[in-house]
């Protein structure tokens, strides 16, 4: 019987349970595969000092400080890379795959930005390069997209793609309370990081959606293409004025084909209530897809943690294992397209949505007036006018919504309005997103 | 650049979906796999008389009434058998192997049948078999399982696994109308067959369950072995009572790693509103896993219909031609195991789960007592005892619901039961499924 030797670079959250998985479920992967996969090594700088619990449960590997030990042992068929970040992980990777060994990362940053390059380098080697826990790490989204439901073509795509977001957006809704309040606890729970501004400031749901956009339209658009907002804007008073208009708040990344081209942003959002989409609650992800001819497909499952993202690690190994196997190295493209091409998608001027405009102002009369003189220039025709009791006229919050009207016109408007005197801050401008289906 | 022949059998729904995806997607389709898919030979008993219109958009193809010309077609490199049945489609798929072709199906009734054989047969011939399609149309579960999260284990899977009973349901949910009612119209606008029976009564969604749990657990467990109860003792005062309880009510396949171990069963459940699995309504698919590792995902997508499951066998097309252009033609069982070992699951009696029992009496004093003795003998706890405003006192129905009790202890006591001069039909005892997660 083939073993296939397996090298694991990284002892963090994903490191250890990706250990743990292949040693707890060590019988059912043989079952599965018909031959062993076996680790030989393990790197990590924590080794430098006390032996991590996870590594003592592998007492007969190389254990090493270096990178460069790993990608270099003969034994070794496979490299994961569970660093993270774009420095020292590119290296690791190009590395390994010079040695000729293939590679199973979770790196979404590092293949987002140089994927394309990387999957070159893999196909010239001739060996495997596999990502699924590089996105919304406990749903298969890669192999869903990949072989799954290959034959569609993808006209929509929206996801959930930050399970922090989720969970910080979840609570105020819950509880009522401010950003910061739940951030801080989250913080304190381990749940988000000392730096936040990664999660909250959407920059990793925004590389995911680099990737996503990938696999279902065979596109390269860089991270840094891709319209990007945060949710750190959101306010408790946000879910109040949602939930009157059947609707919640959820941080989501889409993808649309449209006409004039393919549009993509992250940005906080008015979700419908009766959606299957306003059901993803605290720490999961989803990723809801619309398919030319399949229908309504949808994702869901935990985004993060060391177990869901170590199933999608060792599922990588077993695939990537039966390629060397079977001498078939390149079967599939990561990217589920045999090439990407070069996009810029098109720019979030051409959306047109519902909008949720939610206003903070000194009372006093001429306020709507005003307000709707400047939508009625701009050509956007207001909806409804929602206002919550409130007895501060000197901090007063109230809502308007537009009848669908394009990015474009609403910002002019919110950028005219801006200028009036009566408002505390400028107007929080949400798209309301359609219902699925 | 290589090309990959493909062969037709059968023209009903999912035969023209098939093939109007591949006409539609050839770009598509192309641009993924780096080759061409090119349809050789369709199969058709309906192109004896007018040709449909889905085989005009391949003029140049061989059409015939008689498979054995597709199967033995020196063009054709993989047969998909789209007949449907045990009868001829086992012949078809045999014979296509006998001729060294691979074999896409959406045949879940053969596979549930007979396919660990055709697998034998499949490996013996160095051939690929491929089933997306054979259970919950638009839902590439197959995908997810044999690769996307086959490093973890599957602790449970719930599954809404049939189409028109799930659209029954919620129509009876939805408008208060009883079965027949709703059945009736279902068929007059073909969503329902003329004998419903495959679906209504749950032979559909057990030879599904069958699949699913090969796929999940290694195991091969025969349809008929497996505990079966269909939807027609569901009526409109089930939904009142159910929401009153917080649920709604699905036809579920379940299977679960017990102590006892493997308990499978198609059969009505109450279900959490609470949860996911209760937002999946109409004609819908879903299907929950519970991993070891992974922790919960979901998967959500339409049934069946020519162009979702038209969908499945396209990809699966696209995965066995890359198969094929690699050379490696047994990579991965259709079944997610290396080898499946024959089970027979334990007895239903093992459930333990909290129970709504729902009579219909002719009201008189001592009712509740009379029951509430049966359960005390059978060491059942009561939990509740409901009854909605009611004035025909020779027609009363009300529902005791009970504390988790093993099905054993609950059929004994339901059998009591039934000799009780004032009920009007046996007791309806429906387990109540506990919230995911």
């Amino acid at each position: 019987m083939p073993s296939i030797g397996v090298g694991i670079v990284g002892l963090g959250n994903v490191g250890s349970g990706t250990l743990s998985i292949l040693h707890e479920n060590a019988r059912q992967i043989q079952e599965k595969l018909g031959f062993e996969l076996v680790v030989k090594a393990i790197c990590s700088r924590s080794l430098a000092e006390r032996e991590p619990a996870v590594a003592r449960l592998f007492p007969d590997v190389l254990r090493t400080t270096r990178w460069q030990d790993v990608v270099s042992h003969p034994g070794v068929r496979i490299v994961a890379e569970l660093v993270g970040g774009t420095g020292v992980a590119a290296e690791i990777v190009s590395e390994a795959i010079r040695h000729g060994k293939s590679v199973v990362t979770a790196n979404k940053e590092l293949m987002a930005a140089e994927g394309p390059r990387i999957w070159d380098e893999a196909i010239r080697a001739g060996i495997c390069l596999a990502m699924e826990a590089s996105v919304a790490g406990g749903i298969p989204i890669h192999a869903v997209l990949r072989e799954g439901i290959s034959g569609d073509r993808v006209e929509a795509l929206i996801g959930i793609l930050n399970g922090t977001c989720n969970y910080i957006l979840t609570e105020m809704e819950r509880r009522g309370e401010p950003l910061d309040v739940i951030l801080a606890e989250a913080q304190r729970l381990g749940y988000a990081e000392a730096d936040p501004s990664a999660d909250i400031d959407g920059y990793d749901a925004r590389s995911k959606l680099s990737i996503l956009a990938a696999l279902a339209y065979g596109v390269r658009v860089l991270p840094s293409d891709i319209y990007l907002e945060g949710i750190r804007r959101i306010s408790p008073m946000d879910f109040s004025y949602a939930h009157r208009l059947g609707h919640t708040i959820r941080l989501v990344g889409t993808a649309r084909q449209t006409d004039a081209g393919l549009l993509l942003a992250v940005r906080p959002a008015l979700v419908p209530l009766s959606t299957i989409l306003a059901s993803v609650d605290g720490a999961y992800n989803a990723i809801w897809v619309k398919g030319v001819h399949g229908a309504d497909t949808f994702y869901y499952g935990k985004g993060a943690g060391p177990q869901p993202t170590g199933v999608a690690v060792v599922s990588d190994l077993m695939r990537v294992a039966r390629e060397i196997v079977n001498g078939s190295p390149e079967r599939v493209s990561p990217f589920a397209h045999d090439r990407l091409r070069e996009y810029a998608p098109i720019s979030i001027h051409h959306q047109v949505r519902p909008y949720y405009l939610r206003f903070r102002v000194v009372d006093r009369p001429g306020i709507i007036a005003a307000l709707a003189a400047i939508l009625a220039s701009a050509h956007i025709s207001l909806e409804a006018v929602l206002q919550e009791p409130c007895t501060n006229k000197q901090d007063l919050p109230f809502v308007i919504t537009l009848e669908p009207s394009s990015e474009r016109a609403v910002r002019e408007a919110v950028e005219k309005m801006s200028g009036l005197d009566f408002l505390l801050e400028p107007p929080l401008a949400l798209p309301m997103e359609p219902p699925l289906g």
